[in-house]
């Protein structure tokens, strides 16, 4: 199992509320692809977020972000932690 | 105090000693401008880090960085978490 940040773009203006059923949407079919989201952070002034996830690739964080409707726009995967 | 989630580019390589000896040195001077990095990840294929951190200013995050000698790429104030 692998760890791995994504960045979405777009998401301008978007609320706590919003990210939260986002987020949701990514935990009620995370399970499907052996994908866990751990944590979500939004800049809502930039429509930036980042995503922290556990999983066994980054095509299946990807998926699981494509299906919930918000692919990512990059996927990273992240060894080293400190 | 605000959260903050910066990215840096061109760590292609990188190891995980020389990314904690990097870490090391914000930590050293953090207190001076009110930061604290609490994590970093890095992806040594793309040589992307990502570093989340608590302050009182995007500026004051990235004086750090910069005094560090590795200034962020870019550094989002992000106050929605999930």
């Amino acid at each position: 199992m692998a760890r791995f940040m994504d960045v979405h773009s777009g998401f301008v203006g978007v609320t706590a509320a919003q990210l939260t059923e986002a987020h949701e949407r990514d935990l009620a079919i995370e399970d499907e692809e052996g994908v866990h989201f751990e944590r979500a952070w939004l800049d809502p002034e930039s429509g930036k977020v980042f995503c922290l996830s556990t999983g066994p690739s980054k095509e299946a964080v990807q998926r699981i972000h494509e299906r919930a409707g918000h692919p990512a726009t990059e996927v990273y995967e992240i060894p080293v932690e400190v």
